[in-house]
């Protein structure tokens, strides 16, 4: 069964930590049908953390987690934090990881810029 | 004179810096008409910070200039750092100065997750 993990930075101020479990709510809206399962997770500071967030999948029954990093760049926790953790975790977990495309990579992004910057 | 300002964190990997400066570059021909100045600035680590990014907008004749926050969620960075800065550079500057809401404020957010996610 697929899963998706949304994983965010994770910010000491808890408002940020909602919005983003708030849109992995609507996510499950919106993908339901392709992902069963969903969750959010956090790099560092907030909770769950990408380890926990996997868990919660697999305890969910998920036999497949896609990781959708929701940052905007190529920076250090993109190119080399998640992919170490997640790497960790397979280690030790009978399950299929995928790292999604992050935001930023997204063609979608410019329109989205667009619509922010006229509106 | 309009003028846009994006505004992004700035990382120690260049390439993530670039990326951002490519991103108001692809503006300029998305928003040429309603922004005739775009540039790029980061809250730190990389150039031009904001205040030097103001005033490179300033330089190229901008009397107004709207601040992008290129962020996802509502942390410290979106809700009191680029604010300060703002306010502070605008108390020795003839300018008008307005932030627009963040990126991770946007309806199309969702849209692009979802994009990202079923793809």
């Amino acid at each position: 069964m697929n899963s998706l993990l949304l994983v965010a930075h994770g910010s000491r101020r808890e408002q940020s930590n909602e919005e983003v479990r708030l849109l992995a709510e609507k996510l499950k809206h919106r993908c339901g049908e392709n992902y069963p399962v969903i969750h959010a997770a956090f790099l560092e500071i907030a909770n769950p953390l990408i380890p926990a967030g996997l868990q919660k999948c697999i305890d969910a029954g998920a036999s497949k987690i896609t990781v959708l990093p929701y940052f905007l760049n190529t920076g250090r926790h993109v190119a080399e934090d998640i992919p170490e953790i997640v790497e960790a975790f397979k280690q030790n977990a009978d399950v299929e990881i995928n790292i999604a495309a992050h935001l930023g990579a997204s063609e979608m992004m410019l329109d989205l810029l667009v619509g922010v910057a006229v509106e």
